[in-house]
């Protein structure tokens, strides 16, 4: 089962290296991990995406709040919730092939941002099942350069008022 | 200096705990560290931002290197490149002033994406600076909530034609 989990971090050194610790001696496989600032320069939140089994999970996300810098430790897991993730890719097109590759970018609402003559560099936001999407659409195009940041994350609406929310996107 | 590294490493478990525990050994501050996939899965992508002097960053870099399961590092200073990050944000505004902050949002090219009667989530996607600024306009409108993913980079053109590429944003 693919869980996104969020932990409130101390901004200080050796933290990242804690929590990487603790993964790899336990081989546990994690599909991104994200390590950014927050409102409050004195915390950092960590976002994970993993698949696991619950038993697994539970027993790493017990791990992690146990570390002294975690502060705190959430499963966005069956809650309303947003996810982004950024990539920038790079296409060997020529001008032959590119007007297909635009309209691949348009419809997904992707940006150009640089263009040569023998390639086009791409960006598009989005959650991770888009991205992919996207991905597998441009393969037949040749591919040169990817890269992802890996999956950010924020529940929806206020706690109080999760009934009422909106959900526009 | 601010300076973009970028690294490509084995995707196997055991990397990312190598280089933050290389970092925090060395008490090297870093602003960022994105680590996602790349257009092969043998291989993640590791995008470091860091302010350092020139000797400490070259230290750095050749530390890096030597690293068995990095494949090859280099410096985005003084190249022609494209940087990205992502940020998700919630701002506490009623119906009273959410139009002075969608006007804002409007300006930077973001994006709503969940609405509460209390509350605004926020998708915005650019550089490093243009987050910052963005983020400095809208603290007086309390920021309840923010995940930032880090930067990823990429060069831009073909190096061949580097002299050709248009550089369109």
């Amino acid at each position: 089962m693919r869980h996104v989990i969020s932990a409130l971090v101390m901004n200080e050194p050796g933290v990242l290296s804690l929590v990487a610790g603790l993964f790899s001696a336990r081989g546990f496989n994690i599909d991104s991990l994200v390590v950014g600032r927050t409102e409050n320069p004195e915390f950092s939140r960590m976002t994970i995406v993993a698949n696991a089994d619950d038993n697994t999970l539970a027993q790493v996300k017990k791990q992690l709040a146990k570390l002294v810098p975690v502060v705190s430790v959430s499963d966005y897991f069956g809650k309303a919730y947003v996810e982004r993730d950024i990539l920038l890719l790079t296409v060997a097109v020529n001008a032959d092939k590119r007007s297909q590759v635009l309209e691949i970018v348009q419809l997904f609402r992707g940006k150009v941002v640089d263009v040569a003559d023998k390639s086009v560099m791409i960006e598009l936001a989005g959650t991770e099942e888009k991205l992919e999407a996207f991905i597998e659409l441009l393969k037949p195009y040749k591919i040169t350069e990817l890269a992802r940041t890996g999956v950010i994350a924020m529940a929806r609406g206020m706690q109080k008022n999760q009934e009422e929310t909106a959900q526009i996107s």
